[in-house]
C-alpha cells in the first residue's frame, strides 16, 4: 500500500534538480610537489559529479569554486538539507549547465578544509594536523590536482572549465596548463593579477586570524583555533563581496533595536546590516578552518599571471579553449575592467574570447546571482559547436 | 653676537607657514547634556588656532577633523616635527584658509582622545577612566561642544565651518543648529546619511576592537588595551581611505622580500601593502584610544540627517550659511553621489549651495590632498563677497 512516490522517505529529484548527491574522495597515492618545491607523498581531494560520463568521456565540465566554497555546487546531501549546493541554481538537468548533457565534476582545492589535503589534515608522520607545517599552495597547485583526478575518472577532454572569482581563476589557469585537454573556459568576476587592494583586504584578515591568540602559530585541535580572528576576516570579507548599492538596499539603517541610552549598549548591535555581518562570521567559523584560510587568501595573493609569464598575452601564448570572461558592473573588488582586460589579452595573443559585461548590483557575488543573462550566456557558451 | 634670524633657537617661520604652534585647553566648567541624555559636570575641549582674531570677532573659520584626526591641522609643535598638522596644506598664511586674514580654530572632538573630554579621561568619581561609561557621543554633541568654545573665545560668527570625512559632517550639523552663527559651510568627502556598508566596515573595527580579550570591557590602563585589534580595525579602515587605482600605484604588487619556499613564511609579510599597512597599525596604536575609536565610529554611525529630521530638505530648513560640497571620483566610502545628493537637496530647501566633483584616483582621502583645484575652489569660496 505504500505510494513511493508520495512516501517522504524516497526522493524523486524535483524536475531540473540534480537531486540527492553524495561526496566521494580521490585519494592520490603518489608523490606531489608543490609549485613551492616541498611535496606530499600524496594528497586527497574531496569532489561530487553530476550527470554521467559518455562513453568518448569528453563532456565533462570541471566547476571550480572560490575563496570560502567548496566541492558540493550542486543538489543536496539530505532531505533535509535546507539549502543545496552553493551553485545549484546554474547546474542541473536542464539548466545552463545541463547534467542532461554534461558530466560535472566539482573538487574542494588542494589546501582546502572540506575533506582535501589542506593544512587541517593529519600529517601521517606525526599524528597531529599539519598547521603551517602544510606546503604553500598557488592556484597551480589547485588544478594540477584537479587534473589527477581528471586522468582517476578516466576523463579524455574538459567541455569546460567554470569558476567566479578565485574559480576564475582557476580556470584561467586551466586553459594555460592544460591547453589540449580544455575546450571553453569561463571565468567570472576575476582577476589575472591580484591588485595591490585585494592583497591588502586579505592581509587584514590574515592579521586577524594569526594575531588572534588561538592561532597559536597554526597549531591547534578540531573545532578550536583562532575563531574570533576567522570571523572577523569573514565579516570584513563579506563586505567586499557586496556593494554599497546592494547592502543599502538590503539593509539600509534599518535598526534590530530602538538607540539605547545607556552608553556601554551603544557598542552592542543596533543596525540589521551588523547583525547579518555577526551571523556571517559566527557560520563560517564552523565550517571553515584558519589555517585554510590563510593558505588559501595567499595563493589568491600570488595568483599573477603577468607576473609569472612575462606578460598576460605570454601567459596566454598556449590557449587553445574559446574563452568567455563576464564582469558585473557593481564588483569593486575585481570590477569589470580587470575582466575586460583578460578578453583583450586572450584576443590580442590570438585566441577566441569573449567579453561579457552584466549590469548588476550585487557586487562580486554577482557571479552566483539568479540570473536569466548569467544562465543563457553560460548555455549558449557551453553547448555552441 | 647672536646673530636671532640663524639662530637655531628662534624661529622665523616660512613664508605661507604657520611655523610653531600651541595646543590649548578650553575647560567648560558647567554641566553638557550628550543627546543620548546623559550628563557630564563639564568637559575639556583640546584646540589651537592659527591668525588672529578681528575686532569684530567675526572672522574665524572653524576645521573640523575626520575619524582619527586631532586639533593639530597646521604649523608645528617643534622645530624637530617630522611632519606638519594634518591639513598644513591648505591653512597657512596666503593659502586656501589664510590666517593672515581668518582666526582659524581647530579642536578635538568631544569623545575623542587627543586632550579632549573622552572615554580614556579620567572620571573624577572614580579616580579611573570613564570607558565605556563615558556617554555616548553624536556629531550634533560634538560641534556644540565646539560652539562652547567659540561663546569662550568670543567669536560672534564664523566665516567659515570646513571638514571632510566625519568634519563634513559636523560641518553640515554646524549649519542646521546655528544658522545663524554660521557664514559658510564646506563639507567634502562626505555623507548626509551614513549607508550599510559603512556601518558595515564601522562594526567589523569594532569587533576587532572589542573582542581583544585586553579590550576587557573598555577597562584598561593607559598605554595598554586592545593593541592587536585597534591595530587591525585601523589597517582595515586605511584600505577604505585609498582606491584601488592609487594602492596599485603605490604598493603595485611589489614584494619586500623574494617568495620564500618555506610554508609557514609564506605568511610573514611578503608585499610592500602589506608592510604598509603593518606601519599604519602601529603607528596608529601609539596615538589612538580603542574606546574613542569604538564612540567615533558609532557617532559616525548614528549620523543620519534625513532620518533625523524627517528629509533632508527639513534637515536643511534653518540653513542660511551657503554651502560648498566637494565628492571626489574615487572616493567610495562616501562617494560622489553622496556628496552631489547633499548639495541637492540644499538648492531643493531652498539654499545657496555649490556642488564641486573633483576627478583624483586618491580615494576618500582625495580631500586631503595637495590639489590647487581644492586649493582654489576653498579659497574663492571663503573669500567670496
Amino acid at each position: 500500500m505504500n505510494d513511493a512516490d508520495n512516501s517522504p522517505y524516497s526522493h524523486t529529484p524535483e524536475p531540473g534538480e540534480v537531486g540527492l548527491v553524495e561526496p566521494r574522495d580521490f585519494v592520490h597515492p603518489q608523490p606531489f610537489t608543490f609549485d613551492c618545491g616541498q611535496s606530499l607523498p600524496g594528497f586527497t581531494l574531496r569532489y561530487e559529479t553530476y550527470g554521467r560520463l559518455n562513453a568518448a568521456r569528453d563532456n565533462a565540465v570541471i566547476v571550480l569554486h572560490a575563496l570560502s566554497g567548496d566541492h558540493h555546487c550542486a543538489g543536496i546531501h539530505s532531505l533535509n538539507d535546507r539549502k543545496p549546493g552553493w551553485w545549484n541554481n546554474l547546474i542541473g538537468p536542464g539548466k545552463a549547465v545541463d547534467t542532461n548533457r554534461f558530466f560535472v565534476l566539482c573538487s574542494n582545492v588542494l589546501g582546502g578544509c572540506q575533506g582535501s589535503s589542506g593544512p587541517s589534515s593529519i600529517n601521517p608522520a606525526t599524528g597531529v594536523p599539519y598547521g603551517i607545517s602544510f606546503p604553500f599552495v598557488t592556484v597551480r597547485d589547485m588544478i594540477r590536482a584537479q587534473k589527477l583526478l581528471c586522468d582517476h575518472l578516466g576523463i579524455t577532454r574538459l567541455a569546460g572549465v567554470i569558476g567566479g572569482s578565485m574559480g576564475g581563476m582557476q580556470a584561467l589557469q586551466w586553459g594555460i596548463e592544460y591547453p589540449d585537454f580544455v575546450h571553453r573556459v569561463i571565468a567570472m568576476a576575476t582577476t589575472a593579477r591580484e591588485n595591490a587592494q585585494g592583497i591588502a583586504f586579505n592581509e587584514v584578515g590574515r592579521q586577524a586570524i594569526m594575531q588572534d591568540p588561538d592561532w597559536n602559530q597554526g597549531i591547534y585541535g578540531k573545532g578550536g583555533g583562532p575563531r574570533v580572528g576567522l570571523a572577523i576576516a569573514r565579516m570584513m570579507a563579506h563586505i567586499t563581496y557586496l556593494s554599497d548599492t546592494s547592502m543599502d538596499r538590503k539593509f539600509g539603517r534599518r535598526k534590530k533595536s530602538a538607540a539605547p541610552a545607556a552608553s556601554g549598549a551603544a557598542l552592542d548591535v543596533q543596525f540589521e546590516v551588523e547583525s547579518y555581518l555577526k551571523h556571517q562570521g559566527e557560520s563560517f567559523i564552523n565550517r571553515f578552518d584558519a589555517n585554510s584560510y590563510l593558505y588559501i587568501t595567499r595563493a589568491i595573493d600570488h595568483f599573477d599571471l603577468p607576473g609569472t609569464y612575462g606578460s598576460l598575452e605570454q601567459a596566454f601564448a598556449p590557449v587553445k579553449a574559446h574563452s568567455l570572461v563576464v564582469g558585473f558592473t557593481s564588483d569593486w573588488l575585481f570590477p569589470p575592467e580587470q575582466n575586460r582586460h583578460i578578453a583583450l589579452a586572450l584576443l590580442r595573443a590570438g585566441k577566441r574570447a569573449t567579453y561579457a559585461q552584466l549590469d548588476t548590483d550585487l557586487g562580486h557575488d554577482s557571479f552566483l546571482l539568479e540570473s536569466p543573462q548569467i544562465y543563457d550566456l553560460v548555455r549558449d557558451f557551453l553547448e555552441r559547436a
